[in-house]
């Protein structure tokens, strides 16, 4: 990619919970755009988005939409993503994909940028923004990986409805609603859209995101699994997830077990550490009742860490509890921040 | 006690969100009750309780209100407890505790039957039933205990409201109503009463049940830590949780990591140990999506486990997820079970 002062940036799933996101963040950033073009499939075009305070019209996700364009963000699933990503690349453009499509390509950069921004040097055309439950885990870990190392993470997770987009935002609110007052409860997205069972995700908690694997892990856990050691470049880390939807609309929730190198380490230096980290807050007062919930990381940038405690009985154990909102750090923002990133390193060559 | 064809029972806290599920499982398993006497405070004196298909007058919990009583099952707080049970064990009742009162005293079996039912017999007026969130993760690993051995239990558990009584039921209930009506949400009860800070508990997950301890645990994860060890006899086994609450009426539910002896276990032979036990049902058919949820096991007696799978790395270790009534496994029932397993010892002697 060509270094510009300006740059056209095409956005694939502009009527997604993700792609809408994309947009108000690029504007918020100030992100230095010439045209601005957002995609989407044929029942969408002609419609408007917002983009500083005028409309922008939305033209069909096809290959000749992507002529001219210099950035890509591609947030329309994965299927989307594997017929129009390299049409995108062939045509100049670099794709930043917020699927699973491309993830664990070798030759594809995944790239949470407090972790591995140099990653992005070495991309052929498509970087990919990893999984929302991932970023904020790797995020919040990364510190304390530079600091005291990392040999362990077990995971189990606590997430948002809004993670299956705008669909299951509806059915959470029909679903709670129907059961205030006694009505029948229709189940049709959660937990998998396209699996043959749905179960009421309203007051209630199912222990599956997306589907299985042979091995009896959801591919949800394996993306958790699989990701942290692309991104952390530790392929021999011991990493286990366990994922569960719960009936709340945005931010994920993490309880992280992690061991480190050292021993000797007490909780107010894993404290600073994750303190001075960049994009994460530490928000660990529990004088004061202060940690992060869903509600309060809602609508916010950074991954918010409390509840950090040693294990009572391994002296490199450490329990933490982290949350972000999976629409923007999870998804939204990592994507803007990788383009960020794309353009200051083009810039800098 | 003296064995008896059938003896008089006192409810204490008979009109709590436990003390109503208990007279209706002494009903529902034929206890050969003499004299069933709701106790509860001056407020509800002259109330009446269904039993039977006849109505039975509530007296106020005082001391000599359990003059003639056999067996006193309490579950109206730790202070009643503390202030009333040697009252009751003074005037020859054997008391079944609910709290948290004596739950750790060296002189007070902690019971569960599944697991530990001789230890029943070493009573010396009072048994304490576990905490909810201890029960179901004990009785559920105990077969894997007995055959494999357990040296590490990591759990994060999704607890619902119900634990914390009908005042919380009822928030959750008024604040949902109130968010997607876009009104204002009051918040009195959640995360825990007695503190200055309360937070939304709908659409939400608070990371604090009960208060903090010196060591940055709250009270609720070290009952688990404490009362696992004592109910297993397992005073070095490694335990650390991690207790969130969240928006669901009833059950909760158990992201449990654990380590065995044998490292050659596989899943099936863990499965086929669980699916023996009982008061354990096994529900893991991945292939069918079958797993228990918090909904499924609402109402139900047994605990259900699913998720089974082996760790990625520790081959040793293994996840599960485990979910039970709380107000009825968790708590009624549990006591219920304590008095039917000390009326069968008692006839045994």
């Amino acid at each position: 990619m060509e270094a510009k002062s300006r740059y056209n940036v095409a956005v694939v799933g502009a009527t997604g919970a993700v792609g809408e996101k994309i947009i108000e963040m690029l504007e918020q950033v100030e992100f230095p755009i010439d045209e601005l073009r957002p995609l989407a499939s044929k029942r969408s075009v002609g419609k408007t988005v917002e983009y500083k305070s005028g409309e922008v019209t939305i033209q069909e996700a096809a290959p000749e939409a992507f002529e001219g364009i210099d950035i890509a963000l591609f947030s329309a699933g994965g299927s989307v993503s594997k017929q129009l990503a390299q049409e995108a690349v062939d045509r100049g453009a670099v794709v930043i994909d917020n699927t699973s499509a491309f993830r664990m390509h070798e030759d594809v950069p995944l790239v949470v940028p407090e972790v591995n921004k140099e990653d992005i040097k070495d991309h052929k055309g498509i970087i990919a923004n990893p999984n929302c439950s991932t970023i904020q885990m790797v995020a919040a870990l990364e510190p304390v990986r530079e600091k005291y190392g990392l040999n362990r993470i077990i995971v189990s997770t606590y997430q948002s409805v809004s993670g299956s987009g705008n669909d299951a935002i509806e059915e959470l609110k029909h679903q709670t609603r129907a059961m205030l007052d006694g009505e029948t409860v229709h189940t049709e997205i959660m937990p998998v859209k396209s699996e043959p069972k749905h179960f009421p995700i309203a007051f209630n908690a199912l222990p599956q995101i997306d589907t299985f694997e042979d091995n009896h892990y959801t591919f949800e856990e394996m993306k958790m699994v699989n990701e942290t050691k692309k991104i952390m470049s530790l392929p021999d880390l011991n990493v286990a997830a366990t994922c569960v939807r719960l009936p709340f609309f945005y931010s994920h929730a993490e309880s992280i077990y992690v061991e480190i190198d050292d021993e000797s380490i007490s909780v107010p230096q894993l404290q600073g550490a994750i303190k001075d980290a960049p994009g994460v807050v530490l928000e660990d007062d529990i004088v004061n009742q202060g940690y992060p919930t869903p509600l309060s990381a809602e609508g916010k940038l950074d991954i918010f860490v409390g509840r950090v405690r040693k294990d009572l009985d391994v002296p490199n154990g450490f329990h933490l509890w982290v949350v972000a909102d999976n629409v923007l750090k999870g998804a939204a923002w990592n994507s803007v921040q990788i383009a960020q990133a794309l353009i200051e390193i083009n810039s800098e060559a």
